[in-house]
């Protein structure tokens, strides 16, 4: 990573400079990084050897050495606001890793998105197989509510199957999935031609298939830490609209972004077709949209005064990304 | 369902009759298909509308309207070795099912065993097509979590997060997916001829494939039940010894059964060459290993004395079956 990315919109308030955000948010993707290859490694806990090593590889490809680990590292900053140890959040966060690794390898599935190139290295069904693609998401998935499970997440059970009800839901057909589906429709993948989504059709779709597990992330934080009503609603409300700031980010990438730097093949989604904000909008205005959304967020984040700065860095990273 | 099916061997010993057994399964897969229906249906436990319909609809094709319901039928009974109110017991072995029936689905795909026809009628990716069997399989998977982590499971938190995580052990890496990725390889699929599996290599397989997720329902009675070490141990070794007859007798099905009963092609795992016990022993020797294995679940039960009997038909049952 370079330099912190510059504000997107011109008027954009002034800031403090936050020179230690990158080395923070890269210390723990490098903290992740280890936990899952710790989760992933040729001995499982109880001192048995994972196997099979093909599907083992195969999970390991999808999940290790890649991306910012933006979930992680909000489930790491909004448990701190409660004073959470750091390695139950980093465990959680990682578990809501492999679930985001797991959609990402389905996703780019030759029935699905039919994707090569995933964080500029070959898709896992490219670099295996089908089968074994499909295998291998399914095994991360479910490690991911192994993961949760465990006890060094919290030592209170109720808080650890809070997390994994609140995670199930986010990934699921109300959710995550379901918001894929959405997206396949929006393409017209199912012969339904003419219902491409409205403006709020296209908020839903996102708000499910992206904002779901982000919005997770940061209520995780609250459930971690046991807080209160208030709190959780303003996690809560943060992550919605860094969900949708993410997103929209996402799609101004996907119109304007260099594909070298992204990893990824760009301009896909105006080829097929799918409706995006940014499409209905006009970049500009969908700048505007994105700004109102960070400021949206960073006023949710108030009643935690100069604690909630780190999140108020993330969601500017996370709309401001170039990458 | 017909008559109680004829022994598997004739020199089986005298057994007491259940005319009422299959009444008793008949009503539990009746109380599951009720509980995944309402878990399907088209408002949530909240109200809301659970969206988007197709995918609805798809987990509606996946989980309903099929199959014995063995795993939660192994669940309620072995829960109610303990007293464990049936209700909590079919609301686990929803959850079970829904493992089940999402790996049946994956199974199906073109890229895995390349099925057409499941339980007579068309697989979910004819039925649909390929992405949203994978997401309705993805979603199912991810229900089984959300289904198993409610109150109404348990009381005890502890006792949900026990089943969360004892099930996603039965279900991933080192279970059922691991299993069926070894399936996989013992076709030759992955370019490695010359390394079919030995008799210990397709038992290995087949513990993990088929035998993980039914031990789990048979452990989960004694996890529901709190049950003692003594209690648990014993039905470990119960469901271990019923998966592995289960997965024999599906093996002289698929020589020996008539498709139009199964509801399935058979010959199949001939046809791809896949390394079975049957093929390794020849149908008398397995049929003997069957009757071996069926006597070594019946005693794992001894503790239980009477009230193992449901238990102990369930075994014959599965060892007997001719669908």
């Amino acid at each position: 990573m370079t330099a912190f990315p510059p504000a997107p919109v011109p008027d954009q308030p002034a800031f403090p400079p936050a020179p230690d955000f990158l080395a923070r948010l890269d210390g723990t993707a490098s903290d992740i990084e280890a936990v899952l290859e710790n989760a992933l490694s040729a001995q499982t806990e109880d001192g048995e050897i994972a196997r099979p090593e093909r599907l083992r590889a195969a999970m390991r490809h999808a999940a290790l050495g890649g991306g910012k680990r933006l979930r992680p590292f909000l489930v790491v900053e909004s448990a701190a606001l409660f004073g959470v140890p750091r390695a139950q959040a980093l465990l959680a966060g990682a578990a809501l890793e492999c679930v985001h690794c797991y959609s990402l390898a389905h996703d780019d599935l030759p029935a699905m998105d039919n994707d090569d190139l995933r964080r500029g290295r070959p898709t896992l069904h490219r670099a295996y197989d089908e089968a074994t693609a499909i295998l291998a998401g399914d095994s991360l998935l479910t490690l991911a509510f192994d993961l949760m499970a465990r006890e060094a997440v919290h030592r209170d059970a109720a808080v650890r199957i809070g997390l994994v009800r609140d995670l199930a839901r986010a990934a699921g057909l109300g959710g995550m999935a379901g918001g894929q589906m959405l997206d396949l429709a929006a393409e017209g993948r199912f012969g339904d031609a003419g219902t491409a989504p409205d403006e709020a059709g296209i908020v839903t779709l996102q708000r499910m298939k992206t904002g779901a597990l982000l919005a997770f992330a940061c209520r995780a934080g609250a459930i971690l830490g046991q807080a209160g009503g208030p709190a959780h609603a303003a996690l809560e409300t943060f992550g919605e609209k860094l969900g949708l700031a993410f997103q929209l980010a996402d799609d101004l990438l996907d119109l304007e972004g260099d594909a070298a730097l992204i990893g990824k093949a760009t301009g896909k989604d105006a080829a097929a077709g799918k409706g995006t904000l940014v499409a209905r909008l006009g970049p500009q205005a969908a700048r505007q949209r994105l700004a109102a959304l960070v400021g949206e967020a960073e006023a949710a984040l108030a009643p935690f005064g100069p604690g909630g700065d780190v999140l108020r860095h993330t969601v500017r990273f996370a709309a401001a990304r170039r990458t």
